[in-house]
């Protein structure tokens, strides 16, 4: 992410205040804020990367804005896209992005990649495979957070939405690829998940991976083109049989697996329509409201959990203690209970203070 | 679980010392452990009753016990089985029992069942659908543990197994239903993990519950005898095209549907060889033994977070914020981030004590 001299850094992620050149004065939370409502791009280019930010002084700021900025918050639609590299998925979201802003919608483009570094980039949010789309003005694509953990990037672009979703853009497009935890992760902050498959040589579908079916609100079989329509038409009809044995991720609401041809446009309106289908269903229900609701809360807990674990193993007792315990439970030389019972102990007893 | 005045209480489970009859001296620590050693029957299902007293001087007791009879604990296998009530779990256990204690065996039947209570006890572990294995020498069934969370069956499930493989129980069959999460805990504590279902009417499956599949190392199609047999043999080709699509639960190894007919002692014995087959294979790879340390370690990590989740549920101050801040944040009122800072910073201040 380079800093051309002399231009004010645009909607590409560039670094704030403290790096930038001497045009870029700190800005207040207030200044944020109006920033972020007024639509003005670069301001809220600026405030995504405000909240990206790992420095401490950042962070208390970026809550303030996050704070002012909660109940600004307009209707939108998040919807969570996965799948194997060579899916589809920049093609898709392409597409879609393109008809809904022609339609009027303001579109977002997030990611979730923890493999994302500083240096190495992403392979998700890369407006180069995007490119119509990146110069959309209805449209808003930010590369992945950068740098640690999965944890620190999913609550990154958690927070990033409260901005763009206080900016008016209504429709959140979160992707992700199928590594680690990051599917539960996008899972858990999106109305709607859909899971991008292509079609193998016979029926077999490529890219499925474990625990990842159940969670989709749909099934998309993409590249479903030309020699590809038959081989995606007969991979959707087992899928079907395999979606029957599963419980649907929804209450209310069933699976289904469709297939497209993103890059000839084909299906990606149909599959819209899917999602549009399921907001109605969902919201009418109360399921799409209670959803969200669990999703905050347990993303409380989560966060909560978190710092306990962070406070227990900082603890200079219990940071001693530790690694050595868990290596003679796991040898079977103690009980679980009995080195889980010493290590709560020792936590829970202040630390010494030097008098 | 009566105690017949005048009788030593047998192995049945009956109360220990402070509720029994006159004849019922307490036990010391190291006669608990000489007992269970010894092989005794009596002692053995005292010491069990220990383990599962809810009374804290017992605990401490219990500690020392299995603290004691951790490094005598001798060669097993254990094996987890679920299935829908009506499956026929316990005549597939009585007819597998039956054909070990033959071949040498001892086999100890328990069961986790967090809907068991004392006064309605356990569909479980029922000696009375189990007769045959009930009089068995070489069998030891115990109903599942009472009273309580499923953490907490499972906890006392998971320390009678240590007394039982001190006694030289070489095989541990741990029963379940499907009920909330009871499958996922038996699966964290056994070596192998064995799902019962019915054969519908065309070729669907009765009992399969969304996640148990995937963490079943084998499938048992039940009561495939006559009519039922053509559907069984169905049902399993069904099957298989859905355990395609799953990830195998241990690495190295495929998971299979088997037919089988407990009632005419069919398919048994070949269920036990694929259960030997993964215990020779699994053993010689590592992941056996990986496993159950993998298994001891989470068990440590678990009781830990559970050890932290009740001092922070405990602390006055977090107690009094919590609940306010969790609708809070359900309501969108305020981010989670900030909620979750602010307990923590409570739990983090030592208590203000009274001077």
């Amino acid at each position: 992410m380079n800093v051309r001299p002399g231009v004010v850094a645009g909607d590409d992620g560039s670094p704030d205040a403290a790096t930038a050149g001497p045009r870029r004065r700190p800005m207040t939370a207030d200044q944020y804020v109006q920033g972020v409502l007024s639509g003005d791009r670069t301001l809220l280019a600026r405030a995504v990367t405000l909240i990206e930010s790992n420095a401490a002084a950042h962070q208390e700021l970026a809550q303030e804005v996050l704070t002012a900025l909660l109940p600004r918050r307009q209707a939108s639609i998040r919807v969570g896209i996965t799948g194997v590299p060579g899916a589809g998925k920049s093609t898709f979201i392409e597409a879609l992005g393109g008809q809904l802003t022609a339609a009027g919608h303001k579109v977002a483009v997030l990611a979730v990649d923890p493999s994302s570094s500083v240096t190495g980039g992403s392979i998700l949010g890369d407006k180069t495979r995007m490119e119509k789309l990146a110069a959309d003005p209805g449209a808003f694509i930010r590369p992945s957070p950068t740098g640690g953990t999965l944890g620190g990037v999913a609550r990154k672009t958690r927070e990033s939405i409260v901005l763009f979703e206080a900016a008016g853009y209504d429709v959140i497009l979160v992707e992700t690829v199928g590594v680690g935890q990051s599917e539960i992760q996008v899972r858990s902050m999106v109305d709607f998940f859909l899971l991008m498959l292509l079609a193998g040589a016979g029926d077999e579908l490529q890219g499925i991976k474990k625990g990842v079916v159940e969670i989709a609100d749909a099934i998309v079989i993409n590249k479903a083109d030309g020699a590809g329509r038959l081989a995606a038409l007969a991979a959707r009809s087992e899928f079907e049989r395999v979606l029957h044995y599963l419980r649907p991720n929804t209450p209310g609401w069933t699976t289904v697996a469709h297939a497209c041809s993103a890059l000839e446009g084909e299906g990606v309106a149909d599959i819209w329509q899917v999602v549009q289908d399921f907001a109605a269903a969902t919201r009418q229900s109360g399921a799409f409201a209670d959803r969200r609701a669990e999703q905050e809360e347990c993303w409380l807990e989560e966060l909560v959990y978190e710092g306990l674990r962070t406070q227990f193993a900082h603890h200079t007792g219990v940071a001693g203690m530790r690694g050595q315990l868990a290596k003679q439970v796991a040898r079977g030389e103690i009980l679980a209970t009995a080195a889980a019972r010493r290590l709560l102990d020792i936590f829970s007893r202040p630390p010494v203070s030097p008098k």
